[in-house]
């Protein structure tokens, strides 16, 4: 479990997570949770995910995450919730993660918008974080 | 058709699009395109998809295209093309927009991954805009 | 908030969802519940979504819910639930909404169809409605 | 070939076909081009499809298509074009069928609509017939 | 619903179920529980599904439920327990049922895998089943 | 690129792909046709899913290309084509392949499976292979 591809991926999951210590995302705990079943998929999420692709130069890590959120929304996943918590650490505001999720509603359709923003309300609540355009979207 | 919402959207639109002259991006021609069966699509795209959440505050040009990319390459639609011009219209480059398609390859699956880049190449193409990381991602 | 649009959709809501001031379908509700995130989505939906949409002309209010329901179905998305509340409210019946929901079996797969014949069984017993082609479906 | 459900199925296929014998719809001849990697799927189509779905009391047949081509848009499949033309066949208007894609758009949002109106106006054009409601549209 | 494809489905159904009386699937119930809205699914689940499809000649019992399963992981649809059961029932074991849904992460992405492996964990404890690969797979 | 994963990755492609060399997969050409703008996706191709995923133990090749076409049928990506030339590569035999496209109909619904029996079909053209079980599918 020592090759360079995973070192890269555990340097590149502790700089997306442990920006606060007290919000931990979840990506370190999705290979544990299924070593009984999957014993390699650590291996897989360290080395592929990580190592190979958020480590990937080119786009920033607040590119990152947003993009990843943005797939998810229009997928309908549940797993939106790790990742706007990884979003707030690497530096995207509630405002860009809310706005985010209300601009895809005319390519992905109110009901998955919908979804997407009662995870990231939740996020919001849990981790003390507002949004500051509400005085002016309230005005548009 | 002159309500402050149209109004707010055209330019928008304008802003988004324009940026060169010489590579229209087809958001404009939409509503033209379906005036005979659907005469009131017009003023949805240009009030709704462009004055209501193209113009509103809280996300950059860049990102929300990013964003909207990347919602297209989870849903698997062939709207894609047009999306890519806008970006670099707004001034995301090839590395941004390839990086987002091949960062979703962990989410969304190489297939609808493929799809999205073979898009992208061609726009690329016809844009004649190249990657400038070739180097560096080549010898990651 | 008072353009003529919103007016619009405001007066539709009313049509679609106060048949029956006892059941509430929750339309109104999903702006105020994401004020604190989106202050503006209440604004969208009542615009867009009713003033623009459901107010459009060329198809009735049982056509224009019946599409949706269908669309969610096949969505798999879990708001088919407000959706089927405002259908008996503008007039379908149980056995019109059961009805489709079983019709798309061959298009959408038994997965999506169980899964949104179950919402449904559990709005109608809450709704206390019930299908009336039950002895004829039980010996075709 | 010729249980009873077989019988009702081809009756069934007859009802929403013929009523322009120029009009094909090409639900027959699903069956006839797989017959050589699927020889009993012209059964399941006619006995399931039709015999037990189609053939299903409590929807009306301009509701069956109405509905299934609603699932389709959400679904993005391509078979839309073969149900509109069903659709037409048994009563439904353009002004139904443009109205029902439209109506879709804050559910399943711009990219799939825009790609089910295509399709629509292929077939529109195709079998000459017009919405009737271009002028209220219009000036809504 | 004595019709020679319903004995069919029947006798396919109790193949698929039975091997093991005390792991019910849950195929069975299903007609059952929406016999108040759709007292006719009963027989389309059991002639439609069983009868014509899962008694259609050509792939074997795992074969066939090693399809579906990989269908539902791709669809992110919740009834794939019922499934892993059936699976079980007819042979296939932990590892081949963990070992497809980890197989499917390069063609639907992380999320839609992992949401299908921690169905299959829950079935596996419920059954007291475990893999047996675990050494090798931790070793790679 | 010369990791023991990426060893591993070619291997298993070279298995998966030779075993008639007039029939090439594809699989080989995929990074190298997207090199200008994602130079290092060839490696991710064969290091990720040809090293990690298809050369895991657990499955047989024949299990791990079933599965994966039965994914893609669910998924509706046009990549179907490929999988099918590696599964007659790989052992799968006609009646095996078309047989998991049409034990999807109930799962995916028939226009998903429709679209992939005709890919099927025109592989099987081009391979020159057929069913055996026609006469019995016929006469069922």
């Amino acid at each position: 479990m020592s090759s360079p591809r995973f070192q890269q991926g555990m340097e590149k999951l502790k700089e997306l997570c442990v920006a606060d210590e007290n919000s931990p995302t979840g990506h370190m705990e999705i290979g544990d949770s299924f070593k009984d079943i999957a014993p390699d998929l650590t291996r897989m999420v360290v080395e592929f995910a990580f190592g190979d692709v958020y480590a990937r130069p080119g786009l920033s890590n607040r590119q990152k995450v947003l993009t990843t959120i943005s797939a998810l929304v229009a997928q309908g996943t549940p797993q939106i919730g790790m990742h706007v918590i990884t979003g707030l650490n690497v530096g995207l505001t509630a405002d860009e993660i809310a706005g985010c999720i209300v601009h895809l509603i005319p390519y992905v359709g109110f009901p998955r918008a919908l979804n997407a923003l009662k995870v990231a309300q939740e996020v919001f609540k849990e981790q003390g974080v507002k949004i500051t355009l509400a005085h002016e979207l309230t005005n548009r």
